[in-house]
């Protein structure tokens, strides 16, 4: 899988962030440089992605020990001071790091996944729901049209907090009026959805998304990591229990469940129009909860599961936000440069650390995508 | 190319379209069902997109023959008199061979284009311009912010004239003070951003383009059918003329050139809202002015170019409008499954009919497509 | 199919070779060796084989033209005499161009055959064998080992006659007692195999065919143009008819036949030394015979359909025979460079010329290669 | 590196080729017969090859755990006594553990010299030669023609050693009078090949070959773990010394560079009828002189090198020898089912153990393999 890297190398990689972005003077290793180099085109060359596995050298002592020290220098210049300009590129490294946080647990779970035994992680320390588990009622919640503003102010202008460059700027958007499911798409009905022939029937498809499908439909019509009524998590596999989200699904399925449901996906705007109504909450599950997993929504009035359990794909494609200004330098590579050919997921999941996750943030991955914990909202119009 | 078809195979589905939509009994050949359906999966099977060149049979004396009896019988339905709906489904096939006219001449371009020799389709009734011709200098055209209304009314409900499906419905967006540059950036600005480097500046690029052009740089960085200085058209090779529009790019071409100019490409509502306040003119460079190639702006005040010469890539991906709805079976496949991986181009091109072009004309294609004569406008933020 | 070419290019092709390697002064037209050399890297670069499809120009008239130019050079030339080595070239240029004749008919087959509607080349002024034809049972016929000798003397020396250089020189090898079946490999016999299970027991296959069939095992596992219970001929689509020798097998088909049936291919030495006692006969089916297809043995005693009917797959990769010495210049490129990963045939096929054939004959083709007339005929240690 | 596995598997595998040949009883862990299964069809599936890498269970502690119960049962077994078809199989198991042996040494330098920083495995306690040492002038050593006895006779059938069924039966050849070098090509005899444009010179290639450096030439013309004037070897990277034997070449290298030489490459009976005469000895450079890398040749009469420092490219492809007979069941598939697409090399290298090589042993490699320690000794005839 080309996507996913070792721990080690996201370790390695996390540390040359800081190395190469805060601190001054010649790195530690340059050969580090070459190795955990992601995609920064205007630092140099870089180890090809794919290949990340062979590395072989550094040791994860010597990764570690790597790790070990640029901490230390990072620490020590903020002991010594630092400028608004470093203080926002370390505070932007720590983000950088948590997003790093979350693809070391899908990318182990894609590589024990993989595995015909199906290997057990860690055992989670909240058992899974019992098999037989109801889940409430999908509820429709409905959204006034007109005009909404969405996006994050430009960080640091007037103490704004945190936010990626490609939140900002925050702007105006025109809404029809909308309706918003109160909670993800179950096992339970994504099964229901596979019964009743979804994934033959060509009218519910993306023409992508189709040829993805019959190019694989002797083996993979499903979900990644659903084998018969058995499912791959971190804690191993275990059965299917029909009210937990469905996860791990492409765009492509997501919006083709939608559509066989008479429904669609939102749009981001409509998505965080609706979600900024909705802090983030102390008992959402996200990575703090340890779980690792999404679990099923426990009865309440409005929404639920709008941020942890699953990424939301949303019906947007991954471009600039009207203004959007890059960082200057090679941190503007870090999003601006990816907004071609992939989509928006909104809300984090539980793999997402609590304070990583807002309403305005944007993730993006490929159509295709299955390995991240990406599930499935229903939209209607009015 | 998988993407380009036989001048036959265009004419046989053409017809095919009619006689499958239009026409009731049962069709003349059944094997045609296979080998001149395009992508109607409700349809049935068909004959693999990439193979089309191999089809032998049916001759083309055999599809002129069948062109011909298809024509026959569509016309003996209109003079027995036609409903509404059927009605509605000759006008829909009438446009859809009109996208094939644009086709036939872009698939023999780049069939001639492939031949070492660069074969001549035909000579020009007009004279390509002369090749010190003068440009007027590229203005900013300052458009105002605030709600705007783009697209097509859903046609036959109020008399409204044709438009496909996907350019409805009719809906507001929230637009920030803008301006669009007065014409298409010409082969001789082109040319300066390639001795700039701009082939060589990964920070003025997306990252799928940067992987496109990086993969290709050892033969094919500039654009489609250029060589050295010269250029092929279909009336032969001949010397590359600056003051004619840049057509055969690329969106990662179009994208990067806009980022080394300081600007950006604009947005499909954006563009609308300015095109629309410009109509068709009889001066427009469309297929009816018989050149097949863009030609360069003669000095005038306000827009040129926005019908005709060239397609211009939006920042737009191409997806579905606020209360989409694509029309009920087969005929639903015509525009919806395609909305995604792709971008929209605006303003039809040299090699499009007069009477098929609008301002709320939506064509699309992949990022990396460049056998259109696709081109590209300038747009900044006011 | 990138190994098949159109038959324009044949026929500009073997006239192309005329020009190249016997007429002298400069070509009739400069473009043309790039676009119809094969693969002589001596006289320069060429149309990459996969492109040959879409060279639109010259046309078929221009071929015809150029091709009797240099038809009535080369009789010129020859009335005002030619040198030896001249000589020479013109006699392999006949040899070559009888090559080109045989790959037509197979190229317009495969061409045909991919054709949904299985289109008549031409009907056969000889009618298939009745359906239920009988044929004579295999017979083992048991030839001697000890030392054998195979091969041709080099053309020319003592006015041997003409072969090509692969063939030569003359040679002695070491056989031991071994036996040929009397005939080829009937469909009935193959039938059996199939229904036996032969495309489903990997202990009958070669690593690489096993690896082959198992990617395409849904839809192919059977001869080339077998289709159920039909088969497609130059004659169009029809009943197999058992008593029909088996064609369009690969190596490896042929090999897991010969294993299934508890016998083996033959080596081409076992083969040529066996083939050398029965000249090519008038009754023998090649191509001359004008039926384009094997037909059933008749009753006789000895050797049957050595000559004509099917190439025979051997059991000899095919190599450099001892002393061998490929011709010098750009000529040398004929044979000698394709001397590795490929398989010798022997006998000639009911497409190949009659006065082309001969025992010492090497016809070669990679493992997989269906296309051809090919066929089995077995072998087994005395 | 498809063609490459981590040592843990090499490790796991070994071992369960004991306990699936050997052993009675049920396997330990039913799992391991999936995963470590390497190519046996008649034993099950298996886990896929280039997916080896990614098996992060069984752990290396759990395989050497395994490995030792199996050790430990096969101790008991052979304690207890076995039958004669029993203790056939734990010799060949002993051999097949040595083939692993040479494959994890040739593996970790493949996974070692793909790291940019060429990462030292281990310090040979034998240093390399001095940069500037001499070498002998190659010889040719002439053989006689005429018939040869080659090959190996079935094992145990008369307390015969020993030998793998594809190296059986012996047999009588024909040879005509030929030439061997002395010693090995060296690395300055290759550097002055490159120099003379050896890789930019199509008549020396076969075509398959010209077609592979065509692909690559930007960057890698020039044999396996070479960079400008260093090379990597399992004691890092280190510059050329050009009394070295080459090594890591290709099929298609060492035919060109033969052809280059005015030579050419020794069929297998040639070099197995000169190397008969020339037992192993002690100061033949194979894995127990423990430098696991080819050394120059010291001065001294006859041939050099046949056994030890490199494998040699033959001119045979690796079919069966006339009589060959696969063994029975499973074990058939050892070496029989590779008999095609493949050369043989002959005479072991500086990686492998000194008991598990003779003169009638033959390795086999496809013609493009680069990553085992391949060289050349040229041959020319009489």
């Amino acid at each position: 899988m080309p996507d996913a890297s070792p721990t080690k190398w996201h370790l390695a990689h996390t540390s040359w962030f800081f190395e190469t972005f805060v601190l001054e003077g010649p790195p530690l290793d340059q050969s580090f440089e070459y190795l955990f180099n992601s995609y920064y085109e205007a630092v140099g060359p870089r180890h090809p992605r794919a290949a990340r596995g062979l590395l072989t050298r550094p040791s994860l002592d010597d990764v570690r020990q790597y790790r070990q020290r640029i901490d230390e220098r990072v620490l020590q210049q903020i002991e010594r001071g630092v400028r608004d300009d470093l203080r926002a590129r370390i505070v932007l490294g720590l983000h950088h790091e948590q997003q790093h946080q979350e693809l070391i647990l899908t990318d182990i779970k894609h590589l024990l996944g993989g595995h015909p035994a199906w290997p057990v992680y860690r055992k989670s320390p909240a058992p899974a729901a019992p098999a037989r588990a109801g889940v409430p009622a999908l509820e429709w919640i409905s959204r006034p049209g007109g005009l909404a503003e969405i996006g994050a102010a430009v960080p640091g202008a007037n103490g704004e907090p945190f936010a990626f460059d490609n939140e900002s700027p925050r702007h105006q958007v025109f809404l029809r009026p909308y309706a918003l499911a109160s909670r993800l798409v179950t096992c339970g009905e994504y099964r229901a959805f596979m019964s009743d022939g979804g994934y033959r029937r060509p009218e519910l498809w993306l023409s992508d998304g189709w040829a993805e499908i019959s190019a694989t439909r002797q083996h993979d019509v499903r979900p990644l990591y659903w084998r018969d009524d058995t499912l791959f998590t971190l804690d191993g596999g275990r059965p299917l229990i029909d009210a937990e989200p469905v996860v791990h699904v492409s765009y492509y399925e997501a919006d083709a469940y939608a559509r066989g449901a008479g429904a669609r996906l939102p749009t981001e705007a409509e998505w965080e129009a609706a979600a900024a109504t909705v802090p983030v909450g102390a008992d959402d599950n996200l990575a703090d909860s340890d779980a690792f997993h999404p679990r099923p929504v426990s009865a309440r009035v409005g929404f639920s599961q709008l941020h942890g359990d699953a990424w939301e794909w949303t019906a947007s494609a991954y471009l600039p936000y009207p203004g959007y200004r890059p960082a200057a330098g090679a941190l503007g590579e870090y999003n601006g440069k990816f907004m071609s050919n992939q989509m928006v997921l909104r809300g984090g999941s539980c793999a997402t650390p609590r304070d990583h996750i807002r309403s305005s943030y944007r993730n993006f991955f490929p159509a295709g995508t299955r390995w991240q914990f990406s599930g499935i909202r229903l939209a209607r119009d009015a």
